[in-house]
């Protein structure tokens, strides 16, 4: 079994070591996240006994599946949350991120960009670099759609999130978007999460379209583990038999990600939809079953996008989708408990793990 | 293409004729469902100009998959009701059935009974026979649970929704059951639906675990073909590759649903859920998206069920369950909105078919 | 653990007495599932030690799932084999089943019966009630669809394998039919089920489109529970996110099938094809695989069937079948290879249990 | 609907542009993916009609799905062929791929290469670079691993099968690999496929665990239509709800790829099966249904194993499989009838397309 070592945020590196020697003893594969995660192979009740009367030890617990970093008690059942830009991706909040499917023109994009900043919602999203399952379908503009991007973010003050789809593009997309995407298509693509968990900026993590929750957390860790924090999930959707519509948006991986994991979990209710009048009843659903947040597909004349066009919502009914979805979060008790659970987490953790949870490295065999 | 013929209600038997003869010469497969609803094969176009100009003539419309009583247009777009003792599932209203997965004991009823009425839910729940994957598993306590039951009605006045295995269990069911259960793995027995048919009780018919929305509904099209005009859907999860749950709940069914057909949908999120920490967000979600209502298990002691006690939820839990799920049904703009169309529904089909959709007979081939 | 103890043919009631009251003393949930097959719930080790030593015992194994009746274990690792009119399915052959879709008509039936003779197949099928997903559909000739399958018989000499849809109807199907087919809608029919294995005659069990290997062993163990030890599983193809053909054949259920079971199974592959073309390769790769023969829909004229007539392969083509799955079957070591297993299983087997797996009863709790 | 028109190989450039231009005045987004097929976007009878009459026009077809390239049409119903060292995977053949999984260590390679050519398999698979679910799990020797694989290829003359995670290690690989496989979480991963399209290297593309047919073929096509003709597709098992094995072996698929591409298909049947003992059965439903062959893992010490054991073949077992396989294949009308139809291709493609079909650039739009 995979057991974590939580230690105090007032360990020092000898008390650390202590720590480390204890675990090389009584188990294999000792890992060191960051200075306060430890992770190894081994049995919960020896390496609970052999640590946990230790000062410097706040926590021992077993972790199901093989994310340490990601799994729930990295953080001690305390959800941890993404900044992006003014907002907060986690508990406290509910983050609408809106935008077109793909950045098709300076014009279109700006207007989207001022409907999204007027309703309310918290950050832009648009594709410069689409994947299309077609190599003939539009591929988006590419770095022209970087720079109307950057563009868009000054004009309107909103953060900006954008789909990478090749580790030789992210120099370009660093400087205009402020959340890099990882598409379904992408979500085992290991090579671009490695590169992911190099940098210190904010991941959104698509599940694939059927990857279980658990190979999901797993891809999480590769960038938690690469030493980047700051990953949120989005449940977009899961291929079933169903050809009603076009993904079967998976509610009930909100509960069992949080009961599995402290990162954030968003909804995508467009690409489940597949058609623009199911999106605000799936966001409705989304914003009761305690997701974090939803991001949302949208566009000022649907019918003439170039990509997805059947599932944008127009955007003169953005404000009814906003209003909507955070009337039910605070139905659902999520802005206020969750506001008060965010306080208490604060007295919680004062002396708990704040800083990133960073590289692991094997630290002995 | 099935094209649908509604009537008015003043329609007389001679002007029904007329049409029925229009009908036959424009179309084949025509069939006649209740005095005021026919279907027939043929193109939309023609067989509006051969009858759409008749005074008796409500509506035309051509309808998508083989169930024109269940289709939406049937009832010109207007969804339907069901009555389930005092309460209507349906427009204006979030039904919450709730009970124990089986009737175990006359204690264990009774007191599930009465914590059900207590907390405001609106019917009971609670199965006599029950299908159980393995022969050797607790089936049930078969006529005696049926007598529990009746007796719980009397106690509480809730009225009492039951599955139903076996066509030959009828006659004992109905002196006790209130709305009749189609649980999932009978959801294609066209015998047990048929013998519905003719009945004029409720009835809640499951999807299956792999049964397509349109397939679901010509399941419902069997009852109401028969003459039985009272059928609630329930949504209850799904069989998918995800293991991390018992079944994946499919809640953009409800809007493909309602959509496709005015038949009033409901959620089943225990048997989803697997487990009782899931139940409440998936209840919301429900309640979010649209759904008429949910069916809930619980018991007083989960852990001592003979059956699906992992996925019951405490009797003294329901509270909660009930509050919140009418708050985000009220916050989800339902129940108010809702009640507004149900008025305005009053107004527009003064004069539209309310008689039972009755039994087709095929007039002409 | 579900533990089962086989006794020897030899055995006397009192021996079995002996057995029993030993199995009480270390067990729960006893039960007898015939004079030579035993199961309780308990501990393998232990219930080896307290009755494996008896000369009446021949076997004590833990069985996985909640099928004894139906587990490997339960014949000591032997296949079974049913007796289909001359042929025998299961080990040292390879059984064709061919036939129609639905009985249409005396002329329809009475030609493909006599192709299906003429080509060297085993068994004739056809659905004289058929269930159908639409009402509005075909559902077959009924009670004279039944009179025209026994006059196929006659004329041909073939065994015939019809659906029962419902209880109801077995009184009229049993004088008509050799096998009696529960379709993959009724397969968790527990009531029907339970009506099967009550009789004598075999059943073919055809797996619901989304029903586990398990769960299809356990639908098998309601007939062989009942006493009924003539069940043929049947693999039809189950419901995927695939649309390209009409099923997902899961050819890999047949080794699965056979590591658990004793039971024999065959492949439908034309339900899963959806079309013609297909049905020649799936039938192919039935007879490598270690399948213990087809069940193929043929039909005189595809383009005028009444039914599934994409899938119905003409009859003309039935020689080029057989032909191909016998070689095949040939090559892939099942005829010699299984005709050997076969002699050595009758040495193995004297003196083994031969007689029907019959009706458990619990024994004591 | 997409159009193609095929060029016989005789066609001159201003030929070419004879059609091109008439191309250009009946449809839109006209492609020319080689100097003999062209795809263009319109009415199939108009373009027809406009071209088919001339004499540098040898076949216009309609195509299904958005793979022009990769179609049955583009070579005008004839299968391709790939070579693999010195075997042909394609019509007329039977090839076995078999290896490790991943290359662990010298002796292990060396001593399982040898076993493979010793049974008379056609090439070695090996994996160098590892894509594992877990960040913690072994990832592979990389180029270690690669030093090996070319060390193995000398010492046995087998050609060499691995697998390419990340367009940045290509250069490392071409040295070492006759055939770069693209696996299934990386079947879209478009950066890699265009990177693909670009070499002259022969590529094996798996299927995605959740990917349709078209979307397969799609994604082959990005290779094609990156000039790289050399595209060897893989059925390697699907997701979906069915416990008892790994991933659910799609046998269909098979049929269904080759209605639709020219492309050869091979069968992964080790990854599906996840236990050894099921690997032979599929193998041969592989040999029987038409695959072009299969590509299996095996081991000498499958216990030991640093990935995917369970399902390795002991490599004693190597020669009952190989012999089993192409005994089938024999069986099944593959071997003679396919040199057969090689022969008659020969004679019909005389003045075909021959040479790969190279980059399509669109010409005009």
């Amino acid at each position: 079994m995979t057991v974590i070592i939580v230690l105090r945020e007032t360990a020092t590196e000898s008390e650390l070591s202590q720590v480390l020697n204890l675990a090389d003893r009584v188990g294999s594969d000792v890992r060191r996240h960051s200075p306060h995660l430890l992770s190894l192979t081994g049995d919960l009740a020896t390496v609970d006994q052999a640590v946990a009367h230790l000062p410097q030890v706040r926590h021992v617990a077993g972790v199901p599946g093989q994310y340490p970093c990601a799994s729930a008690q990295a953080r001690i059942g305390l959800p941890s949350s993404v900044r992006l830009g003014d907002a907060t991706v986690g508990p406290g909040g509910f983050t609408v991120i809106a935008g077109p499917c793909s950045v098709e023109s300076r014009d279109q994009l700006l207007e989207v960009a001022h409907a999204v900043r007027d309703c309310g919602a918290h950050a832009l999203r648009g594709g410069a670099f689409k994947p299309r399952s077609s190599p003939y379908a539009f591929q988006g503009l590419g770095r022209r759609g970087l720079a109307l991007l950057a563009e868009a973010r000054r004009a309107t003050g909103l953060p900006v999130v954008s789909e990478v789809l090749d580790v030789r593009d992210l120099d370009a997309m660093l400087p205009a978007v402020d959340m890099l995407q990882v598409g379904a298509r992408n979500m085992q693509n290991y090579a671009l999460l490695r590169e992911l968990g190099r940098l210190r900026v904010p991941v959104l993590l698509k599940r694939g379209l059927a990857a279980t929750i658990d190979e999901t957390l797993m891809a999480a860790e590769y960038i938690l583990d690469g030493g980047n924090p700051d990953v949120v999930l989005c449940e977009r959707g899961i291929r079933t038999f169903e050809t009603g519509y076009r993904f079967t948006l998976d509610i009930a991986a909100v509960p069992v990600f949080k009961e599995r994991s402290h990162l954030p979990v968003i909804i995508d209710p467009s690409h489940a939809a597949g058609e623009t009048s199911r999106v605000l009843p799936l966001a409705l659903a989304a914003a009761a079953c305690g997701a974090d947040g939803i991001i949302v597909e949208t566009h000022c004349d649907p019918a003439a996008a170039l990509c997805d066009g059947k599932q944008a919502l127009p955007t003169h009914r953005l404000p009814e989708l906003v209003d909507g979805v955070l009337q039910v979060a605070r139905a659902a008790g999520r802005l206020t408990a969750d506001r008060r659970a965010g306080e208490e987490r604060e007295l919680v953790l004062a002396g708990a793990p704040a800083g990133p949870v960073a590289a692991a490295r094997v630290v002995r065999r």
